[in-house]
């Protein structure tokens, strides 16, 4: 920590401050600059109480963290990319994939029609929401565990992995029975309790990033699975809230750079919820190959305009085969396969 | 639902967003305005299917919902403020209360003592954190049971009801067995089992505002709990996520007459996470009474040097005695008690 | 500026560092930590480049300013508050005030009738816009010099000074001429250019902040008046953009007490730019008075169903004489007149 | 517009609210629905003045344009992609363009290697900086006319066509005798006078996106630019304000396609403002391309720890070599030159 004091502080409250750091388990080392009197408090930021109270002091203009708080998910910790393997199928390898399904799981029918035509036009993982967080209650909640019933068959019938959405430290083990890959959402990237849960059952989880959440943030809910011995962890950026309101989100294409510098963890993208509009999705998708994601989650119904949740964003069978078509130049740009 | 088509839009193609408009149960109404043709969709949004998908239709402009998604939180279901009672203690009515208390309860002498000096101060209600939610997994994690079991001691020895927050579905019947009012955090304002969860136990439930939540998201999490059949609900504000880096949180003040006009249930400011910062808590607490706040939550420590988390933001005993003798003229201007 | 190394850095690299440090002027001073080496660059950050080029370097973790970079709007350059005349109105003083009227400068009648019921209701300072910013070529842009003659003959009936908006580097001598407090925009807060024409003319200068202004830049910006000899500064508050679509922008009340904090300049709370919403003014009125604002910029029309900007916002002159009458006791609580 | 009522509003008050609406020039057209009763008015919202002001009404629920306010950058205006002319170099055709440079003109050495080692690597257009928009007064402010000369030089020695910024409208004619294109910068962009008198020179202008600027606001700029009958306009952009503390600002690349589909003008990328750091840019570059951007502005400089300003978000000369080197194949994949 370094500790900024306030211009021309008197000997005297410059003591009492040094006397708090020692208190504090800190060895104080101090430096006078020019304009300020700064104070390095040495000491492992981790395993001490943080020094942040002193902020609010009279004699202090501000404390400074040096330390960074990740340590497992961090690149430091493991020099080469990591990968998750779900059911053969690995993400963060040199093979770049695509996950793709409806966003909601409705029907068999819906299912297995997009099932098999996401197959073939590519993709790899198939994606489908049997418990759905929704804004407001009254909105269709996901079919539940019927939901994971239609997803095992699809699965069964196509040989693609499964990813699905977890929601409930009630149902970690329900849904464990039948996914390859368990989400946690938008709105539950900060549940602890659920991301604690979850790693237990050790199968691969790809963490969504929180609606407004800091990069620091989102790789500190990572090293709660890490630090939990579930190495098999994913990040996925979906858009983060701003002002605009032209999209429903942003989608933080910066976000793979620096995930890729900071963390060893595969990078998804999700185009469909950051875009919140299905004509966006295509032009989404390439910069997500160009800027170095593994993979991608892209949310495909038969029919958008009959979905029972996020048709907007939905593209249609037809349109992801275009989409997966239009992609192949970028991907081999990018030197992926 | 108000489709808006866009401009010289052949008879043909209007034709087939109308027949849409139909087949999803809507009954269309065709509006000819100068630049654009207007289609009302006519029907119930919250029972039919949305019409939102027609947004990526290459006919259509835009796509504008009508109707509020809330109900039972809405002024328009209760117009006479609703109040909600903890053991005996009416926020939303003529009394203005204040709830405080420490951040984290970290040992019997910290709590007790906190207690005494809040009580004497005015306080009548106690906070206290048993679970706390982390973002880093190194950091303290709360005392558990033995955190509620202080607070329930606490309160037999100064009558003061308790609120304390619940992090896991979990914990819901463990937490109600000690708090009088079960506080949902941020980070859980959308993990909607949770307060599905919550509202069966029938205590009241202080909402507070998740990071970057808009206002309508959180009236609709509150209809979560009111429409699971529990009518003691508050809303808290404790800040929003922006750019500003001078504070942790931007305190949305203005979120008091929105929320006193759009709907019934008692709101409450949380002027400690909302600053991050001691020395601002006194102005904001000034600020919420003033714009019609019913009630307070403050973090106070007996030395917040020494808090075992968000030191910098909790006040001193002697600074909350202070803080409640200067906000007595403007508890008294805002026509409270 | 403290520079802060990767951690495990060799010693060799760390000696680039070093010397990069001290070529650019700066006097090193090392400091090795538990986790990693953090290095003190001595020097005044005002008159030296900065360092911040180093946080690009493969040896660099992060580079950490610890000057702040305003120096005469800063409290520590003058410890009392200051304090702004205009036409012997004090802002700043004992005395709180406010400034009324028109969003536009429409006609004679509109005019007239506001200024003299704004000074019956008691507004001290009289305001009206003769050149407007709008974000739409096709929008009204304001009466210009005609506008700024019938603020002068209002002026001359009412005994009331005069706040009006300057846009063009072009305009500064003309609206000099007529103005008594000439206001900087929003949209015109880094607009450095016209900050420096603006301060040649010595009149009181009131600065909207920017938005999405950090508080740092906005100090800043009042740095260019102040350095460039024009003591007579406000700050305005008018809100900051944000997700929320409910009102128009965020009004950030707690800027008041960080201004008071930061500066000696009197500041200025506008809730009509701030909400965008009539109906939510008088509430945030009274929270600026509670929270130690030192005036009020309200937008005041005869019939604002009619203005030519921004209605939705403006108070009729019922509607401003009950807001003025509902402030009373706030002002009292708060010790003002 | 669309006019929402409040649920269960009397005939009576649904009168007064009809009754204004013809007299503001609108015809009514009513349309009851199951929860409300919506009103359209006709006319055109742009000559028309708006009937926003109706949404403070107690009758009114919401009041929603329908209407887009831009008209002559919008695609619907020109179906076709514009192109820009800059010497011979046209933006928005075939060819992919890369404009690079120092962020700042030091000095002639600093200028002429920059421009020799852009062009040798593929740099197309020539940028630096004369004028400089800082945060603070005490920064370098730029080195005004001599800069523009050396900029002048420049082009004569390389061919190269020049891109710099333009502060103020005192500086138009100067900045325009020496410059290819006039950069109006993210301060500036919503500087409506400087807009005003930009446009006059007849000469390509490249607008960049505000701080926090929506696209609608963005595209009105736009509006600006064309409506004075310069019909060379190229929009830029450079990174929103976003909570996130990791990178300067937020690169929103969805604004690519966005902008395509919206707009006919070309759309230019600066990865280095929008990143603020060097180790970044790469990445970006290659997702610009990928998304559709038609050109990108590059910050590039000999000493990027020597530069006058923004060093640590200017690539080397070398690192710009290979960046345009690992373009290549993502330009081609865009089907690009």
């Amino acid at each position: 920590m370094i500790i900024v004091l306030k211009p021309n502080i008197a000997k005297k409250d410059e003591g009492i401050v040094v006397k708090e750091i020692k208190r504090l388990g800190y060895k104080p080392h101090i430096m006078r600059g020019v304009a300020h009197t700064v104070i390095g408090a040495i000491g492992d930021e981790r395993t001490h109480r943080t020094l942040e109270v002193l902020s609010s002091w009279p004699q202090v203009e501000s404390v400074i963290p040096v330390q960074k708080r990740h340590k497992l998910v961090s690149r430091e910790a493991h020099k080469a990319n990591s990968t998750v393997n779900a059911r053969g199928v690995v993400i963060g390898g040199k093979k770049f994939q695509v996950m793709a399904g409806p966003c909601s799981v409705e029907s068999e029918k819906q299912l297995m029609t997009t099932a098999h035509a996401v197959k073939k036009a590519g993709a790899t993982i198939l994606r489908g929401g049997a418990f759905k967080p929704r804004t407001s209650p009254y909105e269709f909640q996901g079919l539940g565990e019927k939901g994971l019933k239609l997803l095992a068959k699809a699965r069964k019938e196509t040989g693609l992995p499964i990813i699905t959405e977890l929601l409930s430290e009630q149902h970690v083990e329900l849904v464990a029975d039948y996914a390859d890959i368990l989400q946690i959402g938008t709105r539950n990237a900060q549940n602890f309790q659920l991301l604690i849960a979850v790693v237990k059952i050790g199968k691969p989880v790809l963490l969504k990033r929180g609606l407004s959440m800091k990069i620091e943030e989102w790789l500190l809910a990572g090293e709660y699975i890490l630090a939990n011995e579930n190495p098999n962890l994913m990040f996925c950026e979906r858009g983060v809230r701003t002002f605009e309101t032209y999209t429903r989100n942003l989608l933080d294409l910066g976000a793979i750079p620096i995930l890729k510098k900071e963390s060893h963890c595969p990078v998804v993208i999700d185009p469909s919820q950051g875009a919140g509009r299905a004509d966006l999705v295509t032009a989404m998708c390439k910069g997500s190959v160009a800027m170095g994601a593994d993979a991608l989650l892209i949310e495909v119904h038969p029919n958008p305009a009959e979905a029972w949740s996020d048709g907007a964003q939905q593209v249609t069978l037809e349109g992801f085969a275009k989409l997966m078509d239009e992609l192949k130049p970028f991907i081999a740009a990018a030197g992926r396969e």
